[in-house]
């Protein structure tokens, strides 16, 4: 198995991100940051249809962000947690942009990151787009109880956020000259995940059953490229919660790998300590999709981070899985996002105009 | 919007296939292709595990032809219509290869290719498997009614067959000169497809449902190729069945642009005639990924066919948002697959080594 990861052919940029949330994610530490912030029906007459105009609005605010038409646009990878990914074929119904239909679970961000920059890597296609959304009113329904039922839930298990995070990308050199961040975020590498089963099977401890595949990417990365945790500014994972965290540190370290200084885990930011009933933290598609869309990548574009590693992370089970006695596996998909100077970018577009130029 | 369909930087080839299905698969004109036929059950406990045994059986038998082992692929595409794509997960659990989830309903044996030929034609890979499976009876079960309840269905319906198929891609050229088929099926074009809605809300009528997304992609590909039908020994739909191929050549009809003449739906071509209860045709991800496995492929390879091109369609609804008044999208997305004869590839690699021998 190549444990190399893939370094785009051509620099692959994320121009632009967009965040949607509900109000317990606005309540939390990160709530300032978000584009858009409604209740948990956004106009719409049930959560599922909530939940696909999320995706619709973060797609729409990033391509405004960015600049770019509809018509402009290549492709369009989308995914999420209901079932046959219906919050993205409705959400995206507007759109008139290739679609390509994906299913990760809650690494969905990182899979569509990583499809994305391979697909505009690939040379064949200018600008993409990858959205993904969450929304813990239709996935409890659907994986758990009726929201009436009340059903209480141990301290391992994580809260869905009800949120979409939408990412513009480019691999066109017109597109990122046009940059106005000091650092613009750069797609660099990317590994996809191997599916991984240690046996869990409580589907009250996703993260435990999730940690086991983050630790397995993050050791054929470091293995794969001879790199250390500390060359990072940042090790993220999205979302193994407070307990699937604590797993994660404890495989790597048995391993000869320690994270423990730069690892944080996008479940443990969202929501504020005394937010009632998230227990381990955040989790759904929508967690890491919104922490990286109003958080990292804001950070990155700052300077305040220069180059991390961003782990999406997901339980590949559903409830008649469970009830035929079926473990939950995981799956982690890892994208590294470097900041590039502004500075560096003007430089390239001048060498890049001078080589036109020479006959 | 980039109507131009992508052509992979060096070549893609399917080096082969695995066909995997049950026994009214069997008995149908195809039968005697297919790599292994089963019971419903595969030596399985339930519905659901023997499907994803299905696929599982489908990559064995796809990776066995071509001589690799499982540390030597890059990447496993794969999906299905099982809710948060189950069958694939378990199914693959064995296989240690990284894994990508595609949901594209019975599209995904047309995008599952779509997106290998993209990630090897990128040059950061060497060799993926594509894979996708449904089952009449895990099928029926989640979206219409208990098996129990002999549900009757109109003469618009499909049914969905009970079936895996696998394909291994390579953009290798020590993998092509091995090569010992008259022809090598090379995928030369992908077009990814818009979602499309017309209005159809019809669970028991598919193909009215996808036709106007095949007529989409197809328009979509004349136009921007400047080509036309008769050019291509085949246009191959999967699975529109007889109600939608016959709305298909409708659609395109009124567009100018003719395809009666060498237009075969996969749905159409899997059951016999006398068949029970299989109406319009088989429908299902399985449907699609057999036919094309077990049929068009060998028929490329032994140059009864020179090019084709090959139209997944998927209909990206779910039960909840047929009750919740929505209606049906549909989606194609297009393969072209052209068989190159390996006299040429001998020459290719000749003229390879002597490029690479010289200083």
């Amino acid at each position: 198995m190549n444990s190399k990861p893939y370094k785009p052919s051509r620099p692959v940029y994320i121009l632009s991100a967009g965040s949607v949330t509900g109000q317990k994610e606005k309540r939390g530490p990160l709530g300032r940051c978000f584009d858009l912030s409604g209740d948990d029906r956004f106009g719409k007459e049930s959560w599922e249809k909530a939940e696909s105009e999320m995706q619709r609005l973060a797609v729409g605010i990033a391509m405004r962000k960015a600049g770019f038409r509809t018509d402009e646009m290549d492709a369009l990878f989308a995914g999420d947690l209901i079932n046959q990914c219906t919050s993205s074929s409705y959400g995206l119904l507007s759109y008139r942009i290739p679609f390509l239909g994906l299913f990760g679970a809650c690494s969905t961000c990182a899979e569509g990151l990583l499809m994305a920059a391979v697909y505009l890597g690939s040379g064949g296609f200018d600008r993409a787009a990858a959205v993904t959304s969450s929304h813990y009113c239709s996935a409890e329904r659907q994986f758990r109880f009726p929201l009436e039922y009340g059903g209480q839930r141990p301290p391992t298990a994580q809260w869905t956020v009800t949120g979409a995070g939408a990412f513009v990308l480019s691999a066109a050199a017109r597109d990122s000259v046009r940059c106005t961040v000091p650092f613009l975020p750069e797609i660099t590498e990317v590994l996809p995940g191997c599916i991984v089963d240690r046996g869990i099977n409580d589907a009250n401890n996703m993260g435990a059953a999730m940690a086991p595949a983050a630790a397995d990417t993050l050791e054929r990365y470091f293995r794969g490229t001879g790199s250390s945790p500390e060359q990072f500014d940042l090790i993220v994972t999205g979302d193994l919660g407070r307990e699937g965290s604590a797993i994660l540190n404890d495989l790597l370290a048995v391993r000869g790998i320690d994270v423990v200084k730069n690892h944080v885990d996008c479940g443990t930011m969202i929501y504020a300590e005394k937010e009632s009933d998230t227990h381990a933290g955040g989790s759904g598609c929508g967690c890491s999709a919104v922490v990286l869309a109003a958080d990292l990548l804001e950070n990155i574009r700052s300077g305040v981070l220069k180059d991390i590693l961003f782990v999406g992370t997901g339980a590949l089970m559903n409830p008649l899985s469970l009830n035929q006695g079926q473990n939950i596996p995981g799956i982690a998909h890892l994208v590294r996002i470097h900041g590039v100077p502004r500075k560096k970018l003007c430089q390239q577009e001048t060498e890049v105009s001078h080589h036109a130029d020479t006959p």
